[in-house]
């Protein structure tokens, strides 16, 4: 399929890929575009023209968006803004630039900007900010014929109409029905008497991974949104949930790599070389210059590495396997915030389990690495040292430093929370260049006093 | 409401625990459930009773369910394991030891033992292990009216009938239409007229996240899961896309980190300290071995920092530089993997990518160090040294450390998929063991060469 659209784009035949483009579904479509030239872009939104290329729009990353609108002309703008669904017009406003937010919004019908207008209020992380105002809405007097004629009215704007929820006079939310008990009962059924409580909802200042959460826990497929009072303003899908959720992870895992910014959502081969760098740059020569305090550490016990040489055989093992346990201790106490499971309320308890997994990890560390030192190290070739002392030495520090990383990597997320930042600003490599200082303080003072150097 | 649980439970008030747990919904009661003792967990269980207890045991985390099952008397579980769904009821015959799986098999219904072995056919991790059989299922010379009437019969048994699918005389998937078109529509328009052709479907042998991805993609509620003669044999729904792609985000995130085996369903508190040791000691170790590596190279160029003592100042910094610049490649590479947007034929795309983007951080890092070297250093008391010469020297081995390092961390995921390995084995604390010891050697060989020692 792909094939025959570049085909037929490289031909610059219209009608070929108009009728490619009409059988293509809208998000391949979206994908097909965003790996095509301006050139090509061009040639293809005007050959699918406003209607097909709503959509598609609507499926784009952010970043392509305001670009894609303006090889639009203004009657075929007001045209594809005015096909958007409400949700995905608001995201469009808080993503282009405040000059194209002004000439998007003198495009729409009085409805339409009132209603965006309305929706621009809420914060774009918010359930508010992500809702649709499009949903099935019915009231508990009317009966089930009443019920589908009303829907029927509204079928093609309603997101989904698995679940339809019922107000009262005042607009509030008392109910819900789902389309299967419609379907199923005789026409003079009360609406009344088939509906159920909506027990699951969200405030719509509520942050938006909060009702991806509830959609995801509660295995919902529309969740209503209400404000303080109660009314019924609108529904997070199920598709909204994965979106949410997805983005969640890759900001995670892009933040516990020390990758800053917002995940660009455009592609990673469409990204540029530029934002790649600038968003990897900043964490690279920041961290870069909190390595100078390792290095200054080593450079006043240098005399040490001079005296005993074999201790450099066992410096970088020592400094790494506290930026390896404290990575390892946090990863897990972010990813367990993210799905919900713990909080700085349970600080103590993540304490007492981390300490106990830490001094494990590393007593088995110091044993393995003292084995190694008083049997195997003796075999090679060199002066005669005090292999044991030496063992000791090793092995002290390592405990030392694995235990003190895994607690410190466990409890930084924690405390981030606590004090309203993000856990995962905690990233392995920040970590990693804060124990790597202790654990060269550790390893020397530890050497100093066990070896008497 | 879990405070009057726990309130209920305390007093053994059968009567209140049950009259509470009948208006919980059965996800947070099975949140409940794991954080209570045996004891309370035994109660608890007798006091819902087998029927009540199904929906808690399909939400509980898949190492509790062998014991909670132990909790009901044959009768009872005769009940329990007849009311699961078919799915639900496929994973707990996964996850229980063979024993159980024995014991539980023999108090199935005869058709629900038929059914459960030819789902057991399907391996664990792909859509057909993943699917439910139940699902609204008509053919196409059937009227709106007949239509409804079949699905009225099956609607508790099917999971979703947001989309009832259409088959043929022989089973084969030929369509689907939504129930809102038979809600909406005459009850003698033929179910022909208004099907769609079902586009989107997933082979029963395909990876279970294919059919997330596709979920995800299309934003669809239901797959339909075929076989290879196109046979309908089940679906998998928008909430199976969700836990699956939650539970593949949560998997990379943990190996990016270095901790091995199955992430373990049960959540973080109640995870044992053992099992917490058991999945991070490994990685642990390991690569503290690979660390002697780097502790050889240093203990060989030793000489080099008696000579130059400013040299440890940088040396962390060089090689840890390496180690977060190729950490940030290879989770950017994984996570573009894991989105489906990039795979090992984009591997030449990809490396031009990072070298560039490579390059640039060098150099980046390298000018900063540099007017660190010439302009900050010597303001501070020391001997008499280069600066200019040691600026260059640290310059170049930041650049070629952090240059190599992201090409490689980029390089080894893609590496890793094209061996029919999980890119993520590619963790950042292994890549940074590797790195550190080309960065020793790099940093060393530089000095030497343009320092003159």
């Amino acid at each position: 399929m792909k094939d025959e659209l570049v085909r037929a784009l490289d031909a610059c035949d219209g009608s070929a890929l108009l009728s490619l483009a009409e059988d293509v579904h809208y998000a391949d479509l979206a994908g097909f575009y965003e790996d095509l030239n301006d050139e090509e872009r061009d040639f293809l939104l005007k050959t699918i023209g406003p209607e097909l290329a709503t959509d598609v729009v609507a499926e784009l990353p952010y970043p392509l968006i305001e670009e894609a609108l303006n090889h639009f002309k203004p009657a075929q703008l007001r045209v594809l803004l005015g096909n958007l669904s409400d949700d995905d017009r608001v995201d469009v406003f808080q993503v282009v630039s405040e000059e194209a937010q002004r000439r998007f919004f003198a495009l729409l019908g009085p409805r339409d900007k009132e209603l965006t207008k309305s929706l621009l209020k809420y914060d774009e992380d918010t359930a508010g900010g992500r809702m649709t105002t499009h949903c099935g809405r019915i009231t508990a007097d009317m009966t089930v014929k009443q019920a589908i004629a009303v829907l029927r009215r509204d079928k093609d704007n309603a997101e989904t109409l698995s679940r339809i929820f019922v107000v009262d006079a005042e607009g509030r939310l008392v109910g819900k029905v789902r389309l299967r008990d419609l379907a199923f009962n005789t026409w003079d059924t009360p609406i009344r008497d088939i509906m159920e409580e909506a027990l699951e909802y969200v405030l719509a200042s509520e942050d938006q991974e909060e009702a991806a959460r509830i959609l995801s826990r509660y295995d919902l497929i529309v969740l209503p949104v209400v404000d303080e009072f109660h009314h019924l303003l609108g529904v997070i899908t199920y598709d909204d949930a994965l979106e949410i959720l997805q983005e969640e992870s890759t900001e995670d895992i892009e933040k516990l790599a020390a990758i800053s910014g917002e995940h660009s959502e455009v592609s990673y081969l469409n990204t540029k070389v530029v934002v790649h760098y600038q968003r990897r740059v900043t964490w690279l020569v920041g961290l870069a210059f909190v390595s100078i305090a390792s290095g200054y550490v080593m450079f006043r016990f240098n005399n040490l590495l001079g005296r005993a040489q074999l201790l450099s055989l066992f410096l970088p093992m020592v400094v790494a396997a506290g930026g390896n346990s404290g990575g390892q201790a946090a990863t897990m106490v972010i990813r367990a915030m993210a799905l919900g499971e713990i909080g700085p309320g349970n600080a103590l308890k993540v304490a007492w389990k981390e300490t106990r997994t830490g001094f494990f990890m590393g007593i088995s560390l110091a044993i393995a690495i003292a084995l190694f030192i008083v049997f195997i190290l003796p075999r090679f070739p060199g002066s005669g040292y005090d292999f044991t002392r030496l063992a000791i030495s090793v092995a002290v520090a390592i405990t030392i430093q694995v235990l003190s990383a895994t607690v410190l990597g466990a409890m930084l997320p924690l405390v981030a929370r606590a004090i309203k930042l993000d856990p995962a600003v905690v990233s392995s490599p920040s970590l990693a260049s804060t124990v790597d200082v202790s654990g060269m303080l550790i390893y020397f003072t530890t050497a100093s006093a066990i070896l008497h150097l």
